[in-house]
């Protein structure tokens, strides 16, 4: 009898212990992005790796629940949504961490991946309600395309369609464009839509903003869905181009053009476009991220030249764009996103030396600051910092006539080989300084100076799926992302 | 002054005539899906063919409006649906009408194309009102799996498991699946899911029904989507599969086990797919359409054996089961598809001699009526036929033993060759006679006797994109779907 009662009473505690803790567990969305190539996949790996093998080698003084020893531990557990694809974390570490180690394969499309971290609440009321709380993280992994596809919500076709045509026209586009500009010129805008044409102009486009990607290392790839169709491969929605011959026609006559007419089939596929792409992104998914990562590799474009620096500018502003609220922004206030925090962060610091990474934040500081936006944000704090998911170099000096200069040593990045012989590749070490990063927008001067070369290293070998991976400022990604809410 | 009003009077004249040709005007959405790679996108291409060349060499004395002269003309027009690939006509006429021709690839997923067919109304109303009128046909191309899903919509996860099981453990899956049964035993249901588990075992079974479907030419593939991903590609809600030990488990505790059990996942996944997967084709394609093609290959079973007949039985049963409306069947009367004619179409009739197209019919009738259903469909008129979308055979007699004995004559399919060598390819013609389609269910004695050798043909050279392809029977095909929206 004693005991049934005990145990009642036990139970009874348990209840209330559970709905108080219930009531304290946090939860955050976190969104992870980037830009030219910058290592999302190894970004997302690192941070998950050094969360669920913390206290294992881990190096995360500057993550103030570990370095005040708050955090207890961090696992991974299902993620809520069905119908998106789960983040392969496996697949991650496994490449990082294989004999011959290579960065993992680049993810396509959207997918997700649920942390759950306990912790110990240290200030404010909670220490008394309870011993553990958890802090749910649900990290989402998106193309930075989609977030570039935004500013098109505010655009009609004619405006996009200017826009367009003018990135089309200028240098790195134009020297791959001309082709079809040409071809959309010669359009006549009020004929009866032919559809074969127009897929296979369409096709056309496609294949420029394809090679923008890969052979000019471009950052404004629009519409973004093009170059990462998924089930919309050869549906009509994908199918249209910007309209060149706006100045020479008549407006009115324009307005009343029906869909079958040329000009009138590719405005309702950029509307189509506008709402069952762009807008449902923004429903299902941007409307609701907490906080949000830009990944930028400011280190290629500066390595392939004044252009591709100032797409990655654009890039950026296009991204705050998203960020601005009220009458001149994309959203209102009232439907604008949740944000609170947003971190831009330059990857692949290691691959620079260290004295370096002060030049590389102050460059990205340059590019965000210089947009006129800044003064819209009071909502939400905005920080940088450059970091290195994985740390892929060891640094140090050597002496050169006389004088100690900083380097770099790490393992050239060889095409992963397929074949058994992989181990036997040409990878080598080298050691190296790869020159300075300019702490402004670079002028006219620094480009025909060309005094950089920054080269791509291979993740070092011997990492260990279960210890955490060498990085630099992963902890500070932490702390300002996380670490508020595990107080 | 007389003539702007001259303009004025021919312009509504001219209005009105266009409401009133608008009001008569007709529309079909007319489905095509298909069991056992029964050649849908053949058949697609070559009811399109026939439409658009038709007077150009065409043979549709069975379609009334052709036959009678009404016919005017057909057009492929911009289909309404933007998020729909477009089905690859082009890329289907130009495969069949090469140089060495070979059969369309098979397409994937949802595919859609509209035609717009002009007509000169003859009876009724209508030849008072207008000169022409319209029929516009929706054609939707999608995979036969899609409909075989549907019956999921009425089970929960037991009832599914347990149909699911009874499958894998009988001939022909058992020989393949043994494995994976054995590791489905040994689960835990109550213990916490192990979600990488569930996706090791989720991958197994989908490289099962691949194994099915390719190698064992089976038609029942469930559930369809793990075959073709698409953007669902790594999602969880493709990571489930049926539990086996329902016999043996407390249902009361299974009712009220959670997600976070290995049981409680494996239903909240099934029923997410039901629901998001099924339900929304359901909703999105299936409810909207008017007309109903179903391909299905008997040859190829007849070929394969007993068990893989026994698979079209039950496949063609499942898909009657989606058209019975009522207290039993799936949907009830107020949400049904409001499909009013029902064709199951035998392909490659052009494979068997002609003398055998009747009991080729009369088998597929056998496989229709046999099951109980046929009472419940008093809405809907269903037929048979047996066709050949693009015909690749001649027929003739043949003197052998003193005896008349029919045989046809083609090219034997080989592999379409990359190389430039194609030409010069081991395509050989041959001439035989097929053997004999069984009018009636096959019994044992028949399929002992294995008296059967369908050989795959390929298409015959020579054919032009601007002429109507040979065919069996395509225009028994429009009569019936088509012609009495035409009159």
């Amino acid at each position: 009898m004693a005991i049934i009662k005990k145990q009642r009473i036990e139970k009874l505690k348990n209840k209330a212990s559970e709905m108080l803790s219930r009531s304290i567990d946090q939860h955050i969305n976190l969104a992870v992005t980037g830009l030219s190539r910058s290592g999302k996949t190894a970004f997302i790996t690192s941070l998950v790796n050094q969360l669920i093998n913390e206290g294992n080698k881990s190096k995360l003084s500057f993550f103030d629940p570990v370095h005040q020893g708050n955090f207890i531990a961090a696992k991974r557990v299902p993620q809520k949504n069905y119908q998106v694809a789960r983040f392969d974390y496996e697949g991650g570490i496994t490449a990082l961490t294989a004999k011959q180690p290579h960065w993992p394969e680049p993810t396509h499309g959207i997918s997700e991946l649920r942390l759950a971290i306990r912790y110990q609440p240290k200030s404010s009321l909670l220490r008394y309600a309870t011993d553990m709380a958890t802090l749910t993280v649900d990290i989402t992994d998106y193309p930075g395309e989609w977030l570039l596809d935004l500013p098109m919500l505010k655009q009609t076709f004619e405006q996009w369609s200017d826009v367009t045509l003018a990135l089309l026209k200028q240098a790195p586009r134009n020297s791959y464009a001309q082709e079809f500009l040409n071809k959309i010129a010669d359009i006549d805008p009020f004929a009866p839509a032919n559809e074969e044409q127009i897929a296979q102009l369409s096709a056309e486009y496609t294949q420029l903003l394809h090679q923008f990607r890969h052979e000019l290392g471009l950052s404004v790839i629009q519409p973004g869905r093009f170059i990462l169709p998924g089930e919309l491969a050869g549906a009509p929605i994908l199918e249209f181009f910007p309209y060149a011959g706006f100045d020479d026609i008549d407006l009115n006559r324009y307005q009343n053009a029906d869909d079958t007419s040329f000009i009138g089939m590719l405005r309702a596929r950029f509307i189509e476009y506008k709402e069952s792409v762009v807008r449902k992104f923004y429903q299902k998914h941007f409307s609701r991220f907490d906080r949000q990562i830009v990944l930028a590799d400011c280190l290629n474009p500066l390595n392939k030249g004044e252009e591709s620096f100032a797409d990655l500018e654009l890039a950026i502003s296009m991204i705050l764009e998203s960020y601005r609220y009220g009458q001149s922004g994309i959203f209102s206030r009232v439907f604008s996103p949740r944000i609170d925090k947003l971190l831009f962060a330059a990857t692949k610091a290691d691959h620079v030396t260290p004295e370096q990474h002060a030049p590389l934040v102050s460059l990205l500081n340059q590019l965000i600051h210089q947009s006129k936006h800044h003064i819209s944000f009071e909502a939400i704090e905005i920080k940088t910092l450059a970091i290195a998911s994985v740390k892929a170099t060891s640094s140090g000096f050597i002496q050169h006539q006389g004088k100690k200069v900083p380097v770099i040593q790490g393992v050239t990045q060889q095409k992963f080989e397929q074949n058994d012989d992989a181990e036997s590749s040409t990878n080598k070490q080298i050691t190296l300084f790869p020159g300075a990063v300019p702490e402004k927008l670079p002028t006219q001067s620094y480009w025909q100076a060309q005094a950089f070369n920054f080269i791509n290293f291979a993740p070092t070998q011997g990492l260990s799926k279960h210890e955490c991976l060498p990085h630099v400022r992963m902890d500070q990604v932490l702390q300002f992302l996380l670490a508020d809410k595990m107080i």
